[in-house]
């Protein structure tokens, strides 16, 4: 079989070597002559799996010791629930700052759980270009104020972390989690489902200042409530074992690669070499302004519905997969977390030439 | 190494060919040259996948065509808030079964979103006996009753169905849906979660009747709202697909080796073997009443807490893992799921025997 990229984005490419790894010790795990989808989440092997996962987690992404670490189900979406359900109190309002469609989901959901403020940051035109995010002289009349720093669908990153003085802000980072590095202490919550970054999809991180434990409304289900799975190492229910040993094979994997600052300088190195790409092509475009280019998401489009049906075809064919963008923006989507190798961004340059030469 | 048997509660033991069979295909899954847990859960194979996943398990448990099936996150412990939010209307309380930790654990639950009636249907005494089932006098002053028919701890199951009028039935089967026939109709909702014998830890499934779909109060996460995940596939976000595939991988294999009725001769099977031995021993007890022994836990003691313990790490010694019972209940609990071969169980004896040889 020719070389495959994927280019999903979510549930999205895995490291190679812990496919591998998961592989060789799916039946067998640990010597026990069980898988370690088969074991108690309570016994000691699983145990120590997790509080080894949860250090190398707070080590990669330097979190700090007053915040806990979450592991939780129900994806990003089920966070859009729980947020306002473990944070609203005596201001009873949120604001959203909304980015594009994943940011404007979350408020949506929100709203069946609080009053909700909504702030367009994404400026209209053209180009795709966030606007202000000082927040500061409002931000303390909200329990809290959420924003989304990369919008898959659109490929906007916001590089800037707003300002909101000394109101809680809450950040769903599900599509760039570990992908540069971050200052934690600037966040509330930080959440992220794992199916691009972190694992498969199933399981969900949720880093949260100690401080914003302990205020859930009556009406949280247990499995959310931040309290009750802090106390319960986030097992007041059966975890999802398996996903939950991916995301520690992923850490280890991620630590023994240069951590996070070699993370980064690699994500920076297939993004910029697919920007320039673009921005020297008169056959594609990308509408971004290139301080909201996403590192993760990279979007592109020939301008012609049919031309990019076209490519989207012949890309797969070639090897080059899941490169349609979503439905929302059509164009073509090239996701490129983690754990896309740059020999994928430049097998995908490689085919753009030859699709621009065929087609232009 | 030597054969190892693992009595785990769950997460339990999964069927050696499926593991097998997700283990070969782990980098690789039909010829795509990515792991199943890598691709879209929107994209076509994906899509044929919980077509046919859906289709195997209505065969499986023939299932109406009037029932949906969903596969969602979170848990039974998630359905525990999930039902009163999509269930109550306007008698605006539920009924609830107790009859043992479990049963008693969904009606806490509950209390945060609707007023619960609770019945204690264990009756007291040295025996654990299930009482009198006929609630159709009382049942229709609430919008659902609520019952557990397998008690993993205690191990106590409830073979007949309560009556419970033209009232909605829910079940939580998490334990045992799968293990025997049953009459689907006579339930409004069945939900499990997949870690005992559907597949790994962190997919739940429901099955729900129609006519109960779109009553979900404006206050229910949309990852819960039955009305809004029935229209989207279960999809209305990013699904555990890997746990999903699974649990396909799991159907299909029980339709291979006879079904649901196949499936129950073997657990029958089994079961008597270990309880009647249980009953010819003066050394073991078990304190279930015949007509409530549970097919898939079986719970039994020295009586002597020392004894029990040293049991367990014999046992373990010898290959039979996770024999410890619950911490509520102390003793000792073999869970033989559906994936338990019968040698398992046969293993079991020939090490009870000897330990009572050596310990009596």
């Amino acid at each position: 079989m020719t070389q495959v990229f994927n280019f999903s984005a979510g549930p999205a490419m895995m490291p190679q070597a812990v496919l591998e790894q998961a592989q060789k010790e799916l039946l067998n795990w640990q010597g026990l002559g069980t898988s370690v989808m088969e074991v108690s989440h309570r016994g000691k092997p699983f145990m120590e799996l997790i509080t080894q996962a949860e250090q190398d987690f707070r080590t990669l992404y330097h979190i700090p010791n007053n915040y806990k670490i979450l592991f939780l189900q129900g994806g990003a979406r089920g966070q859009f629930a729980a947020i306002p359900m473990n944070l609203i109190g005596e201001k009873g309002k949120a604001l959203y700052l909304n980015s594009g469609h994943w940011s404007a989901t979350a408020a949506k959901e929100a709203r069946s759980f609080c009053e909700v403020d909504e702030v367009q940051i994404l400026e209209q035109g053209d180009v795709l270009k966030i606007g202000n995010l000082d927040f500061s002289d409002v931000a303390e009349n909200y329990d809290y104020v959420h924003y989304c720093p990369n919008e898959t669908i659109s490929g906007v990153e916001i590089f800037e972390v707003p300002k909101v003085g000394n109101a809680v802000l809450v950040a769903d980072m599900s599509s760039n989690i570990l992908s540069r590095e971050i200052d934690i202490n600037q966040f509330g919550i930080i959440y992220a489902g794992a199916q691009k970054n972190l694992g498969p999809a199933g399981i969900t991180i949720v880093i949260i200042r100690e401080d914003l434990i302990g205020k859930a409304r009556k009406e949280t289900p247990s499995i959310w409530n931040y309290e009750t799975q802090a106390k319960n190492d986030s097992m007041i229910n059966t975890p999802p074992t398996f996903a939950w040993y991916l995301c520690s094979l992923v850490f280890k994997h991620l630590l023994a690669t240069g951590g996070v600052p070699a993370t980064e300088t690699r994500n920076q190195a297939k993004a910029k070499l697919l920007y320039e790409y673009l921005d020297h092509s008169t056959f594609y475009r990308n509408t971004v302004a290139k301080a909201n280019r996403s590192l993760m998401n990279v979007t592109f489009t020939t301008g012609n519905d049919e031309l990019n049906a076209k490519f989207v075809a012949e890309a797969t064919a070639y090897g080059l997969q899941a490169l349609k963008g979503h439905k929302v923006l059509g164009g073509m989507r090239a996701s490129i977390y983690n754990a896309m190798p740059i020999q994928g961004v430049e097998a995908l340059i490689t085919f753009m030439q030859k699709f621009e030469c065929e087609n232009a």
